[in-house]
């Protein structure tokens, strides 16, 4: 899955299994040390574990010491892995809307600099309108459509139909 | 994982898992045809018929026929569905900014109304700056708040540590 030319099968790939997504929202939340990771995602050791090693190994992750003797560390997002909070703020809003019936969400994000906590919303970088994606078009590469045209023909092949 | 009072781990849940977010990618993408969406994701017709399945029990995915003799359905999403639009956005995003090297994005997402492909911004609601993680801050509901210290303090006693 990673191989392929979209952005969003090679990211899928990389966030996709809900424990990583937990992992990361408590590194947002401010919880770095393994075990209060542990505590908050009700994962098992193994799965915390494994999944900080794939965070790391991915770059999202880094592990810096903070006790000598004995050797203790805690786990903080690089810029790449800080660079998800859009990702996570979105997912949670959705829930928020979609997942909890009329109760009041749980979690709300203030922006520091205007101290609201209204939460957020994805714009167009060009005019700063909030599109409804029935306003929106995908413009493919010419990468994209030829790969996209050779999976469609080699399924077809796959299947015995004529392409 | 679903019980929780977070939105984000509620969220994950439903979504957790790289294979229904290539479906979703796909249905956004104007694939609505079970052959075309086994075909683009690589998935198996077991996966994508499990997948397409739990989407259509969450509310996420409806199944619309298009043909009654053979009957033929395509799957389209709901307004719930169509809501992930932000998430695979920013997942997207993500994956051009910190997967794809200098390469092209291969995918850009026309905003219709305006004509342009710059892409999209997560943006406060209430001053419409986009923020730096680094300027937001969590406020947790009492509730969640305390389910974060019950957890805390039940895997506290699990490990056989005092709270």
């Amino acid at each position: 899955m990673r191989e392929s030319h979209c952005s969003v099968a090679m990211a899928a790939s990389v966030l996709g299994d809900a424990w990583t997504i937990l992992i990361v929202r408590e590194l947002f939340l401010g919880n770095h040390r393994f075990e209060d990771i542990q505590a908050q995602t009700g994962a098992s050791s193994t799965t915390v574990s494994a999944r900080l090693k794939h965070l790391i190994h991915e770059g999202i992750v880094q592990r810096a010491q903070y006790n000598d003797n004995p050797p203790r560390s805690e786990f903080r997002l690089t810029r790449k892995g800080a660079e998800l909070w859009p990702v996570i703020v979105t997912i949670m809003q959705w829930g928020d809307r979609w997942l909890r019936g009329r109760s009041q969400a749980p979690l709300q994000i203030e922006h520091g600099t205007c101290g609201h906590t209204e939460g957020y919303k994805l714009v167009c970088r060009h005019c700063g309108d909030a599109p409804d994606v029935s306003e929106t078009r995908p413009v493919l590469s010419r990468s994209l459509d030829h790969e996209r045209a050779s999976r469609k023909r080699a399924f077809e092949r796959s299947i015995g139909r004529r392409a």
